[in-house]
């Protein structure tokens, strides 16, 4: 590249911070500058929900890297990059290669000219409509630095104990889990039938619910927030849902989701796509070979689907901006196509997916199968080991992976890399039923969960097992369809704990080879345990013993989403 | 398959029930019988450790999986295998297709005949030579459940406070840290010039026999017990070392490392490779196509070299079981060529490693790029953040893994698994460097710890940075090489801890750019900081400044494997 090339880049946070920084080593001459609209730069807002609850104390810690303090005095000593904050791109004019910032302190707008132009504009919450929204003060987006400083500071000013989040997303979750771990009501409402609904199949994502519930945090669904009423102070009162229900509130965050900050983009041109983001290549180019985007206002390339989509991940945005910068050095970097790879801290679960859902499978037209997995993350024996539920699914083509989600105490975190790293290579579930990983006993039972995983698939593929999932089951139970449940834990396991209907049987699994035929020849049965395991060996012998209906409830109870009677 | 064969299995551990649980399942008729020499089945070696040092409380929880104890009696009644204790296999009879086991009970023998033969008979454990040992009590090798039973007690019984363990393989380093932490003197004693010799490169473990020093543990390297003596009842009193070394002593544990047991089947004259091992096709099949074998007792094919080797792992152990039994019944299933993962927790480290070290791949004529990489497992904001080092090694040709290691407090683990996969599936540097991981602050870093690490080898190959091992620069310090070691610290963190040399120079970061030019032009200069990050930001703008010969010192202070002055 020429070195004396001059690089402006709109946006200081991930993607534009690390395109600024990369590039500065890749190219010593350049002149970099950064316009960041706000206040701060190079922060981590994956942090947010840790900063508002207070675990996170001190916001300067967000900001930054290892061993100092990321700010424009940084940047300009250490990076040899000049940031100026507080001033907003207002207009791109690619003909003579200028942006227009106006500067929020001064108030003042000036032309820049550019040899390469970086977009990383990011996001911008989406905005519900609320009655009387503007007239009080106490209605938040999670979005900005500033509005999570402001966020704290207002619970903590006006003893805030209500909190009502708009929206099922990651980031309504994230924050319900903090905001309630300080001991606060939370109460979430959504529109759609279920929280994260994109992201989780409806059994996980009515699992996650059902601990958030446990946890105490209220799930609404179904309805929206209409309007709001203030008190003589003009602060948020309470506030009315579309059904007419009235809820006294502290504060309402909102968290539905972002739309790509693209007005620039299209303003100027550039092509985006059907998802409203820019659309680039896979250098990061878009339509305008002097102008490249990255982080949350591009579009991505789906690795199962092949298709484009937005993804806002901050790790994502700090890999293209590599992508960008090691372009604009002259590399033919590439940024590949991504399987969307996401994971939440939900009270004591951890809860993560890679992939497609098998709901998006199904609608792709993919025949599917898939697993419900529960088991221990360890060996029984060892000490502190916590159950995990892997939901896989599967090609049954060509057997490969197509997603999973994972939910659980346990260590969801190494399994969900394991499987997006696999996904990423194109693995199939005989590739990943052989993986050769780290075991130990403090890390892993000897067969790791999902190993175990591939094999449940693997034999459904193979036509040695068959699985109902728990909706199905229960589906089953509610409409009383003529079939045996049969239970096939210890007596002791059922009377702590099972599933209360008329249909359920109990026969425990070491007495079924001597007491098993019994049972009715010619009845659909469904075996059921605790996560699957005995049930999948039940099958096996009953249809040793000439039963030929017979199929296992995918996870036993520990994936049943719904109440159990003790 | 002929759903009446019978199937002999030799070994009733981890391969040899997961053969005969696996066969039941696909094989509803078969005649299943497993002859086991010892008196316990199915249990968990690798729980070991853990039962010696009391933090597994019952031995009987080491037998099992998940829900129910496996003994001969839930075989027998759950999964309708036979299983018989204390039943030693003697003799294989090919030619008429027989078995000859001795009754230990009994002392009778008897001949069994077989459709299918499975070797599943594991491993033995190197004996070293000491003089008096045959006269003494307390001498043990740490390989059966009986063993870990007897060890437990004596120590309890005797009141054991001064173990010597002998070699520094793996279960060595695990039984010295459960050991360690029941407050009792240990000391390993070792032949070869460091611990895990084979596993890790120099550095690494320097660096993981600095944690154990640390915590209490003695290494003695070099040298080797030649003797013992005992005190008037018999009981374990002293050893003496080949280098005439007297130390008193209350328990010697062998772990020297295992020798495949396959006695046998070289008397039956099965083919063996040159590791000692049995030799089998992807099948697990030995050179006789009725005779399978799996476990500690064969070889495997590692997936970088693409040589036999012996890799005696009770998770590969399990997956072998499953590709028997799944080839018994008649499939095609295959048991791939592993990158050999392994993982220890050492203390509070965790240390693993997949894939091939630095020396092997420089003895096999690699090419090859390595980067150590110090870095915090988590956002340095979020609560519980701990270091993890990782060590990454790249052909520089084709850009292919070629393995890893990695240690530390942090979460290690997942790590490992992440690199294991991708290495399993031929993954390059640059592939790794644009993984979708599951980043969230609670798991990860939004750059994780292994895209730095890629990310660093890619700026080798690039040309764009040179690093100097830990061990290269304690040499050229001590060999007071003309060169300037530039520490780019700040100066309250210089005064905390470094290096003490006279060639340690500090220059923090922040002022290179406007103070860097007062360094010898000519000299060679090696920086470093904690992690190497900075050390890297030093050499590209030195370099911008004109200096040449800029290095850094791979892996910063973090990765330094001697004594710091503080």
């Amino acid at each position: 590249m020429n070195q004396n090339k001059k690089v402006v880049i709109i946006g200081g946070n991930a993607c534009g911070m690390k395109t600024a920084a990369r590039l500065r080593r890749r190219a010593a001459k350049a002149d970099i500058i950064v316009f960041e609209k706000g206040a701060f730069i190079s922060y981590g807002s994956c942090g947010f929900p840790y900063y508002i609850s207070g675990s996170v104390k001190d916001y300067h810690s967000l900001i930054g890297g290892v061993g100092s303090v990321r700010d424009e005095a940084y940047f300009d000593s250490v990076k040899g990059v000049k940031v100026i904050t507080k001033s907003e791109a207002t207009l791109i004019d690619r003909e003579n290669k200028e942006v227009e910032v106006i500067n929020h302190r001064t108030g003042e707008s000036a032309r820049h000219s550019y040899d390469v132009l970086v977009i990383a504009s990011g996001g911008i919450p989406s905005q519900p409509k609320i009655n009387g929204k503007e007239s009080v003060t106490g209605v938040f987006t999670v979005t900005t630095m500033q509005e999570i400083i402001a966020i704290r500071e207002y619970i903590e000013m006006n003893g805030v104990k209500e909190i009502i989040i708009s929206g099922g997303g990651f980031i309504g979750v994230e924050v319900a889990e903090a905001l309630k771990e300080k001991d606060l009501s939370v109460k979430i409402i959504k529109k759609s039938d279920k929280i994260l609904p994109s992201l989780f199949d409806e059994e996980m994502s009515l699992l996650i619910a059902k601990h958030m519930e446990e946890k105490g945090v209220e799930i609404i669904i179904g309805d929206e927030i209409a309007g709001v009423t203030s008190d003589d102070k003009g602060l948020l009162k309470s506030i009315v849902t579309e059904k007419g229900k009235v809820l006294s509130a502290g504060i309402i965050l909102v968290s539905k989701g972002f739309i790509p900050n693209t007005g620039l983009a299209k303003d100027a041109g550039l092509e985006c796509g059907d998802s409203g983001a820019i659309r680039v290549n896979p250098n990061m180019r878009t339509s305008d070979p002097d102008i490249y985007a990255g982080g949350d206002c591009v579009e991505c390339t789906h690795l199962v689907t092949g298709k484009q989509m937005t993804l806002a991940l901050g790790s994502l945005a700090n890999l293209q901006g590599r992508v960008i910068a090691d372009c604009i050095a002259g590399d033919d970097a590439v940024f590949p196509s991504v399987p969307g790879t996401a994971i939440f801290k939900i009270f004591d679960y951890t809860a993560c997916r890679t992939g497609i859902t098998e709901k998006e499978a199904k609608e792709l037209g993919y025949e599917c199968i898939s697993a419900i997995v529960p088991g221990p993350d360890k060996p029984p024996f060892y000490p502190g080991v916590k159950p995990v539920i892997i939901k896989l699914i599967v090609d049954k083509k060509t057997k490969r992976i197509l997603g999973a989600q994972i939910l659980g105490p346990g260590d969801a975190a190494k399994r969900m890399e394991i499987i997006a790293t696999a996904i990423t290579f194109g693995a199939t579930v005989d590739d990943m039923s052989m993986l050769n990983l780290a075991y130990s006993p403090p890390y892993s039972p000897p067969m790791d969960n999902i190993i175990n995983a591939a094999n449940a698939v693997v034999n459904k593929i193979k036509g040695l097992a068959a699985g109902l999932s728990p909706l199905e089951v229960k589906k089953k139970l509610d409409r009383d369809d003529d079939f045996i449940y049969l239970d096939v834990r210890s007596e002791e396991e059922f009377n702590r704990m099972r599933i209360d209907h008329p249909k359920v049987m109990l026969l425990p699994l070491g007495k079924l080879r001597s007491e098993g035929s019994r049972l009715p020849k010619d009845k659909e049965i469904v075996a059921s345990c605790m996560s699957s395991l005995r049930a999948y060996e039940a099958c096996v012998i009953l249809k040793a013993m000439g039963y030929q209906k017979v199929s296992f409830m995918d996870g036993g109870l520990m994936a049943w989403p719904y109440a159990l009677s003790t």
